[in-house]
């Protein structure tokens, strides 16, 4: 198998890929420790939307402070070592408006069950994203 | 689309799917921000192996210093909505011995070119996953 180098992709790309994407990761901190959770998500205008229930850590304690979170995505064949990944970071905030927020739900149904009436939207401040390419030589660059 | 649940995963399950998966993401904190990237793995004793470049940020700043990351898996499919993610919680620290190093190393091989011989392992210390399942009600309980 060649070994595989990365190859930078423009915020437009990495974009589009994260809307290709159903599903995602939000990467936050709690009490000082790096947390995650897989989330189904839509990309709008440049923002990344989700759905969540009041009672979880995203909804009462992430989403209402401002904080900044990172979002990951990424589509990887394990056989070819193939694909892309790309990672937004930003504020998120909770849909305040109640309009806004409606459509925002008609446009994205939360794979779990129970209300997940609020809708949280990330920022896309920094985006980053790569694809694997076959690498240019034995040694090529890395840089994850 | 039947609504899913979350059912919890015992930590010894968790781990075998871990292990069952050969990419993960860790995440950990920089410059106070929540990072995320794609890497693949092994699982050794409760331990996550992952190999990295001295010129990463994972190798020059969260190993040397014992941070604490997180590391997650999943598998999840988008047509059934069923699958299940792992999130392992721990320290993570620069191999040291050379036999131990090496022996990881013939074991996990890089998908990226370069040398990537550092060796990093991440202690299982907190071990939380589940499994999608159909909801018992449309207002089953959810708590992601």
């Amino acid at each position: 198998m060649t070994a595989r180098d990365l190859k930078e992709l423009s915020r437009a790309d990495a974009l589009r890929l994260l809307a290709s994407a159903p599903i995602g990761r939000i990467v936050f901190t709690r009490h000082a420790l790096p947390a995650v959770r897989p989330v189904n998500h839509i990309v709008v205008d440049g923002h990344i939307v989700i759905r969540s229930d009041p009672g979880t850590v995203i909804s009462a304690e992430v989403a209402p402070s401002g904080a900044v979170v990172a979002f990951e995505a990424d589509e990887l064949d394990v056989e070819e070592r193939l694909g892309w990944s790309v990672i937004v970071t930003g504020v998120a905030r909770l849909v305040e408006d109640p309009e806004e927020a409606a459509s925002y739900r008609a446009r994205l149904i939360p794979w779990l069950a129970g209300d997940r009436d609020q809708v949280i939207r990330i920022r896309a401040e920094m985006v980053t994203g790569f694809e694997l390419v076959p690498a240019a030589s034995p040694n090529g660059s890395s840089s994850v």
